[in-house]
């Protein structure tokens, strides 16, 4: 096989059952730009001008166009009159590597701000109390916090703390630091593991108003409960991250 | 404090910046009950009816009802007549601790069977040729399988193979083996590790047909570099799952 003679991506040459369509080759696209996107190839923002990707692609125009309104539906990138098409957001990793809080996470790409919506003393759920081990009835603190980086919202954090730590953080600087630092300086230590669930869920009308991104936006929702290096649950949150503007990433292995 | 005369959880009794409003308190429910929904509290399916939930999460009927609105938006309840709130189908986790392939994962729940929907020799976007360490305008396997389990949709894969193992593993049994299994039979090594990143995305209508899933319902798209244990990637994966079956899980420490 001649790669000058190499037929376009959508136009394979050997098949099993072949019923790729257009819908199918825009996806393949998108996925592709996508990934340039959020390796942060497209510095600058711009993408390459139509014909550009179609020679890239090697596709038609009407592939791109379609793969370029998927990713506009995403929010990834917006079409500027005489610019082109633009990156929205950049858009950041989150390791699941290693423990860290979000602005030890963001440390190298700037400063996160906290808007504290709600922090208050109240009676949780049942299933909130057993996961951090409490007597059904008990107190807990619990936040809402707006997160930002550069002004625009990350993501919106439900956290559950028990009473004991949590009242000597509601005196500390939780506009600026994350929970995890006050944590650890409150209770002097280390935090240890945390179970962490990943979800996709479609924002409700709330939580888009807030995060400022559109009604029924794909939204990472992150289930995690913390515990201290002593094994103690201390802290459940349920974090709400724009996935227009976080990627989380790992590295797997297989024994 | 009293838990005798503990307040709803809608009511703190201390309060820095008190702003909730109902749809706040909504949102923390849904959370809960999505958490208990997903650990598979509510076994044979049938969730409490209404005053029971508005008694176990201390807060009013309208809150409750609000609440079972979202997790039918995210396709997770339906309600039945005669029946009551319904969980529509099971959701099950998918551990990111070991690399497996979906087959793999979900041994203990029963088969999954993949409808192979393409099975292609393709030149394939620059950007997967990059990661797969081809040379541009290399040919290579481009499988595209819709996965079921129990008959439901899980998944939509796009998966891109060089041609030199890929082409063995068109003869293999596609429909009822993971790739992960087969590139193990067919190089006779063993995978070493992989590059997983997680993103939500909204459903495009044709994803949204052939998973069987509403339009614009949040997925969960994982792109999956996977290596053999001498370092050489070998596949490449864009993986759509449906977010209202799989959790994607993990636990990660502090150091």
């Amino acid at each position: 096989m001649n790669p000058r003679t190499a037929p376009a991506p959508g136009e394979p040459i050997a098949s099993l059952a072949d019923r790729r369509t257009r819908a199918d080759r825009a996806r393949q696209v998108a996925d592709a730009i996508r990934t340039h996107i959020v390796s942060g190839v497209y510095a600058g923002g711009v993408l390459p001008r139509e014909p550009e990707l179609v020679a890239e692609f090697r596709t038609t125009r009407n592939t791109v166009r379609h793969a370029l309104d998927l990713l506009r539906v995403e929010g990834l990138v917006e079409r500027c009159p005489g610019v082109g098409t633009v990156v929205t957001a950049d858009k950041y990793s989150h390791g699941l590597d290693r423990l860290l809080g979000l602005a030890e996470v963001m440390r190298e790409h700037g400063p996160i701000s906290n808007e504290v919506r709600t922090a208050s003393v109240v009676v949780p759920p049942r299933v909130v109390a057993d996961r951090l081990e409490l007597p059904e009835g008990a107190f807990v603190i619990y936040l809402e916090r707006l997160r930002r980086l550069g002004g625009i919202p990350l993501s919106l954090d439900l956290t559950y703390l028990p009473t004991d730590m949590g009242e000597q953080l509601l005196d500390e600087d939780l506009a600026n630091r994350d929970v995890f630092g006050l944590i650890e300086h409150v209770t002097g230590r280390r935090l240890g593991d945390a179970d962490v669930a990943i979800e996709a869920v479609n924002a409700d009308p709330h939580s888009a108003a807030v995060l400022d991104t559109p009604r029924d936006a794909a939204l990472l929702l992150v289930e995690r409960l913390t515990r201290l290096d002593d094994g103690r649950p201390v802290d459940l949150e349920f974090i709400r991250f724009r996935a227009d503007r976080i990627t989380m990433r790992a590295q797997v292995t297989r024994s």
